[in-house]
């Protein structure tokens, strides 16, 4: 109850700032409609001021920009719920939506950080800029953590503030003029920043797709992992196993086709490992698991769901030493030279966190969040499977990708909001792939989750 | 004595991960050559791989990072200095180069940072996710705190990592299509950040300029303020005030000669005021002092220089609502997107340590910070007043901006190197306007900031 409370005081204060102007004339309402009854996207292109204003500068809005079709998914969802709780102010309203995490980061890893902070007040253990590819000894416990058995090397990793700001980077990496193939459904953020930096054409509207971007459709017929035999090449193609939004993790054998595509149409392969802790059989838990990945692949990861480090910022990138472009040149190189010039690296306390997170007791402590939120998961499919829906995911991941055959994701996100006060995320958010689902995420307190799957029993008994 | 060796252990460990595989043969000094004796740049243009290699994708080099000429300076200046240490293992190098800070973090400011990370331990202190665009206290902090006087508010507070990570994410916000003005000299990451773009033309090395970007020069016989007269027309003009590197702050007179050429131009104005605490004249603080300003100026600025926060990363950019584009749409609209889709806030730690810094007792222990490197400051320039060295800044900023009329910077940084072991930084790392010029920073333990002034008597006397 007080965590309910909690939360609910969290999502206005957060709210209220995630929509720049949210409670100014000017900005209200203008980028963002209700979703539409039978359309399974929201209809939300920003249109132009149409106020009189003394003065306009003479610099043309970046078109990019312009083609951008909605705010980003997470804030447009938090932004609806927002608009739930004014109007039912007493709701008891349960977040299983933007797969934020919950509970607390175990004391090992904080008190690491908290003496850090503390050392940065004495003379001694004072530091000012760190490396821009973050702390040596980190990256050193990355490398040996996650990959001693791949052999990547500590000059391989590069610490982030996180996998969102790392996947920004890497497009201002590759530039306008490359090639992109995304999971379709997929994270927003390959797609948008994509579209951000001008890889892409307008959004095409009756395929609610846009152009120059490749969507490899990934469906419970195709077992979530895209038929390549009818991707087209491009130069980068993103992929995310586990995948956020399906939950579904890659086979090695998928990733093993998938690393031969990407080898035989010379394509950079990011590839986004965020979830990988999650995973329980014997799905690769990184790419570079797959022989001859280091030729064509990046890594992006992130402690962010794995020690509920989403407000902390911490992630990582590995760029093999052995990646090159069609010239030779080492890409690693090329982004050395974007993290120095565009990054100061990632908080000096924040990877102190990092370095607790991986010694013996933060590992373990690691995992045992992870353990938790992996039991909601069951209570969360169990709920859905007993109540006739097709659910997907769950196993490897913490989100359960459940099926609504025919329905709009929009409609019964809005339904489910509506009638049982829980904020869940609608599949076609993650693009057209995801039309008739709806992601529930696992990240959650325990009791909120169980309340939410009672209300989700009562609303679809 | 205990400080410099702790400056002598960080150093070793920060150079090695600065520079990507500087221990691995394929990287090292690849990149990279020494000064040449009569060009004041430094030649570094990267060059394909000529080694064999079994496998290359069929993704082709950003063009725009083929552009860049050298390493970004400060990582390139690490280098300098390591391999300094390496000819001289038993030298007792001390930086006044890259302006680090090295003071302690008053301790009101990182206990409240402790606490935070404590507080995230337990089930009513965690907090997940953030509002991108930074809690909404601290974003009120920091308009009540510096821009109540301008009438700005917490809604045009974008909080940030840090000012250099906003530059380039302003410059996505900008894309490829605009054209830009910086000072000359200035800080690197404006024209570099521009060159990643897209938004420049190659390298043209008899001027030492890149194509389409406008470099003001700002000289002792202009005051360090560009003859607007003679600058073309821009979309986008850089300016950082007080200035980085030449240390010199512009009038209020100046500014708003600066604001009416932006209106009349109808350009943005992107104005860096990192160091505007250490303003003690009359010069403005803030760009949004000057009437107008709000329709044409943007502002980055940052807590590194304030309250030492270089490692622990926070910063700010302040949008007005006012500010539009040639289409009446919001700047501060489509930076949210960015922001949002980009970034995902800055640490939860560091932003309670924001709110600390703007605490009555936070601010005035950071004011103490400032005083102190002020106090350097005037060590400094006395000395080299004392040496018939005319030093130029230093009054409202932590830098002194030393002419060695005729000579070659980066010979003067490499003379002063060898035979001080002081690491300072070449003036034309910073343009070609710096050119004979060498920066000096005030950043330094003031044991080691008299030691090297010792130094510079005995070299220079």
């Amino acid at each position: 109850m007080a965590a309910i409370q909690q939360s609910l005081s969290t999502s206005i204060s957060s709210s209220i700032s995630t929509f720049l102007g949210q409670n100014k004339l000017r900005f209200r309402n203008q980028n963002v409609s209700m979703p539409g009854k039978t359309s399974g996207i929201v209809r939300c292109v920003a249109t132009p001021s149409t106020e009189k204003t003394s003065y306009k500068t003479q610099v043309s809005r970046n078109e990019n920009l312009a083609k951008l079709q909605a705010g980003y998914l997470f804030p447009e969802i938090a932004r609806r719920r927002s608009a739930h709780m004014l109007k039912h102010p007493d709701a008891q309203i349960i977040s299983l939506g933007i797969g934020d995490t919950t509970e607390p980061i175990p004391e090992v890893i904080t008190s690491a950080m908290a003496k850090r902070a503390h050392e940065l007040s004495t003379l001694n253990g004072y530091s000012g800029y760190g490396a821009e590819q973050g702390e040596k000894q980190l990256r050193a416990s990355i490398a040996s953590t996650y990959y001693a058995n791949v052999g990547l090397e500590e000059d391989e990793i590069f610490v982030s503030d996180g996998a969102k700001s790392d996947i920004s980077r890497l497009q201002v990496l590759f530039g306008s003029n490359v090639s992109m193939a995304v999971q379709d459904p997929s994270y927003p953020a390959y797609v948008d920043s994509s579209v951000i930096m001008g890889q892409t054409g307008q959004f095409q509207k009756d395929v609610e797709k846009y152009g120059n971007i490749a969507y490899m459709r990934c469906t419970p017929e195709n077992g979530f992992f895209p038929d390549l035999s009818s991707v087209p090449r491009t130069d980068i193609i993103f992929f995310c196993s586990p995948n956020n939004p399906t939950g579904s993790a890659a086979s090695r054998e998928q990733l093993t086709k998938l690393v031969q595509f990407a080898k035989d149409n010379g394509s950079i392969l990011v590839y986004d490992s965020a979830y990988a802790m999650y995973i329980c059989d014997d799905s690769p838990k990184s790419i570079f698991e797959i022989p001859g990945a280091k030729e064509v692949a990046i890594e992006v990861s992130s402690f962010s769901k794995y020690a509920g480090f989403t407000g902390v910022r911490l992630g990582w990138t590995a760029i093999p030493k052995a990646l090159l472009y069609s010239d030779g040149f080492p890409v690693a190189k090329d982004f050395n030279r974007i993290v120095c010039t565009s990054f100061n690296g990632a908080s000096n306390i924040a990877q102190a966190g990092g370095l607790a997170c991986l010694s013996p007791d933060g590992f373990k402590a690691m995992m045992d969040v992870v353990g938790y939120y992996k039991e909601n998961t069951q209570i969360i499919m169990d709920t859905f499977n007993s109540l006739g829906y097709k659910v997907y995911g769950g196993k490897n991941a913490p989100y359960v990708w459940v099926h609504f055959p025919g329905r709009s994701s929009w409609e019964v996100f809005s339904e489910i909001l509506e009638k049982t006060h829980v904020v869940t995320t609608p599949g076609s958010g993650f693009g057209p792939g995801g039309e008739g689902f709806v992601r529930v995420s696992a990240f959650g307190h325990r009791e909120n989750v169980i309340e939410a799957c009672r209300r989700f029993k009562e609303l679809y008994k």
